[in-house]
């Protein structure tokens, strides 16, 4: 599948290595993420040298590409957020996925669209694992 | 004019003033804000006793019965961010105001939706300055 991976850029990057251990469970499993280096610790310079327009319009190209967005929600962020209501918007499915004890937004906490799944996590291996849970869900539901 | 003003509540407050200044300045002209509380320091022990469900029904209903959204995006919100695209979805105009200096997701600076305008202030009186000569523009506009 064609995997869009959401995560806190300029909001805050202490949540970096559950970025990189989710991108690297799905490129495992022979999904292609195009944010890829979003997890990576080499994203704030990358993403330094590429203007804002072509940042908005390459990531909205990616999620009207996508299968599906799964967006870690740990550290706010405006740019995740609105790109959740982008593909949720598209009819894309979104998996929200947070470090047990954070404060996430009402508005994806309470929101009711049944595309949208929210799970918490007590550390990066669950997350991995609610993921892959996820993944094998949505196949299913969709071969059935 | 009524008015949907978004900020940041479980992502920090740290620019609680800002958003009393905007909001004040609205209410003292005239406009109806229907979340004018969530500027005030009460919004936290208030918002706690709201289900996640209600508050993301309530603010929907807000967001597509408002004239415009005002939203301050100093502070990074996953809500904020969502709410932002929604209106814009719905064809609302979308005034986004930061302080200088921080930094602010490119989903938002370069995003090109003609409907969309964001400013930086250099202190809460310019952003109520920003706000003023906004609204006279779009009532010109309009009226014109």
């Amino acid at each position: 599948m064609n995997i869009y991976f959401a995560c806190s850029i300029t909001g805050g990057r202490q949540d970096e290595l559950v970025y990189q251990k989710l991108v690297a469970a799905l490129q495992s499993d022979g999904h292609h993420v195009p944010t890829a280096l979003l997890a990576s610790p080499d994203v704030m310079p990358l993403e330094g040298v590429v203007s804002a327009e072509d940042v908005y319009a390459r990531d909205v190209r990616w999620i009207t590409d996508c299968d599906f967005l799964l967006a870690e929600v740990s550290t706010p962020s405006h740019g995740v957020g609105y790109e959740i209501g982008y593909a949720l918007a598209l009819g894309k499915r979104v998996l929200c996925l947070y470090r047990k004890g954070r404060k996430v937004s009402k508005m994806i906490l309470g929101n009711p669209h049944p595309k949208l799944s929210v799970h918490n996590y007590e550390d990066p291996d669950q997350a991995v694992q609610l993921l892959t849970t996820y993944l094998q869900h949505i196949t299913e539901t969709e071969a059935g």
